[in-house]
């Protein structure tokens, strides 16, 4: 089958491997319909995550069929169409059972990291009961999509652990596609006001058509005065970090009310500076989190009633033997405007 | 009256004042019976707190008998005994009506600070109907003037905002008075372990008689180390902080597990480094909070009925023209073993 192989930093290639086959009693192999391209799938190609080796198949996202079951599945049979977690959960240690699949003790984020993953023809997923979600009658292959990883992520982590209430002010620094699924996904909860910040006007664009009731472009002004100025001196209620630098996270330290939350969302490579000398008495809280994705049935029944159109976040379509050109696309997408790109894999 | 004045930085005199009167409708004048000496002190007098001006009566903490009231006030008369918050607090404002006095825009922690505090013969009470506790019948007085700051500081800003929980693993760093105070007050939620981590061994042993589980001297081994060994590698579930200085801040980082909730309790007057490449997928929340003493009602009935018995952080006593000596033994702490201080004023 074709397959796209991580080889070391900075290099990829399109490849012929072995379709996989069941490894135990709870796996499933997947035939893969579409698939998508993460910003992760970007840093581990830059050489900064260490769990995935070279040789590895990338991917953690995608929708697909059941073409084989392992011996223990009852709740899958070939043929049904299934959503891919990027977490893999086991579903009886002692963090499944407390909810918290993104660390499961042998699980958690692996596939296209630990384990090969989806941007193939076929994947194995392992605990596949609990790592694999139905399609739901009429679902749209493209929606469910997103929900492998960027709405719960931008849903989680940001809006959630941001506590995105009506009425509440939410300031989002990063309109990438994970900012973007966090400012679909806040309209959930009715906030009177959502700011976005980022350095790019397209983005910014996009924000507004998307809901943003605000944009800031922080190249050309002082993004926490101004945040300052539209909150009557005050700051945000939620402050969203999807980014993953040191100085959007510490932007979200200065704009963020008495009381408020910094919810950060962003993968971080190196510490930021906490200013516990401001903070200190400030009464904020500060969160962070790998997605759970204990929320994708919920998601899901929000894009199939209308209340989110996923599919917005999704500006470029692509064959899975064209994967590369969809690498390029998706990595220079200040140039090109790509959010989401889809692999069409079936 | 006698009065304890901050006099610059590093400079303090016990000196003679005016008995204050009564500047608006809602104000209280109180005659001191029992106050107490705060770390903050210490830090005012460093030159640490530059809300804090030259001349300044000191002091946030105490008990006392209504003497006067404003025109406005009807719940209190001359003669009721009262307990005063460290929080002064309008009850009118957004941040009051949301029940979080620390940050009453006309109040929030200005006794001893912004206006003249406690350690006197009388001091002014402002906003007084929503900042004094009227004491139950029969309470103890010392006993009561741990809970204008210290305990509910404990109990908020650590013990609530650190989700101790029944069956919960609790690390609490720093055995000062503080950090004590957390750990009576975490008792009331039943944790399964309370490891309590400072430098100084007196300080520990108290800790042991007060209920920890655990204790270790960190200046003899590697903390973090320590309790990754005692919680089967994986940390622990809430962290306290209760020091305010960047290395306590750091070892909390280090040693909190998946899930779990770092809570500030310290002023601090430096940044720390937030280890956001470690944290960032770790599924933890760190929260700050400047005590509200919203819980001081719910105290007093703890101690009431016998639940906690705040009078065991009292070491020393002194009168209020003693009160140098009292300083002088309070800053010494290491050699004197001082943990609260009373000053009997009345």
């Amino acid at each position: 089958m074709k397959a796209l192989v991580y080889k070391g930093p900075g290099q990829k290639a399109l490849e012929d491997r072995p379709i996989p086959v069941i490894q135990a009693p709870d796996d499933a192999v997947v035939k893969m319909v579409k698939t998508t391209i993460c910003g992760t799938d970007l840093h581990i190609l830059k050489g900064d995550v260490p769990t995935c080796a070279p040789g590895r198949i990338l991917g953690h996202e995608g929708v697909g069929v059941i073409e084989t079951v392992g011996a223990a599945i009852t709740t899958f049979k070939p043929g049904d169409r299934v959503l891919i977690s990027c977490i893999s959960s086991c579903g009886k240690c002692e963090y499944c059972r407390r909810g918290m699949y993104s660390h499961c003790s042998t699980g958690g984020w692996i596939l296209g990291n630990a384990i090969d993953g989806t941007q193939a023809e076929y994947v194995r997923i392992p605990h596949a009961e609990t790592s694999l979600y139905p399609l739901p009658d009429g679902a749209d292959e493209e929606a469910m999509a997103m929900l492998s990883d960027i709405l719960p992520t931008g849903f989680e982590c940001g809006v959630l652990n941001g506590k995105v209430a009506p009425g509440a002010s939410v300031a989002i620094v990063g309109a990438g596609p994970i900012g973007l699924a966090a400012l679909l996904t806040a309209q959930l909860y009715s906030p009177a006001e959502i700011i976005m910040i980022d350095l790019d006007d397209n983005r910014l664009d996009v924000a507004r058509r998307f809901g943003a009731t605000q944009t800031i472009n922080s190249s050309a002004v002082d993004a926490a005065d101004h945040v300052l100025k539209l909150t009557g001196g005050r700051g945000v209620d939620t402050a969203i970090e999807a980014v993953g630098v040191p100085a959007t996270f510490e932007l979200c330290e200065s704009l963020v009310a008495p009381g408020g939350v910094i919810a950060n969302i962003g993968v971080h490579g190196k510490p930021a500076q906490l200013h516990l000398e401001t903070l200190w008495s400030r009464n904020i809280a500060i969160t962070t989190r790998l997605v759970d994705t204990s929320t994708t049935p919920m998601l899901m029944k929000t894009v199939q009633s209308g209340k989110i159109d996923p599919t917005r976040l999704i500006t470029h379509r692509f064959a899975l033997d064209q994967i590369l050109e969809a690498y390029d696309a998706f990595g220079r997408a200040a140039e090109t405007k790509a959010l989401k790109v889809i692999i069409n894999a079936g």
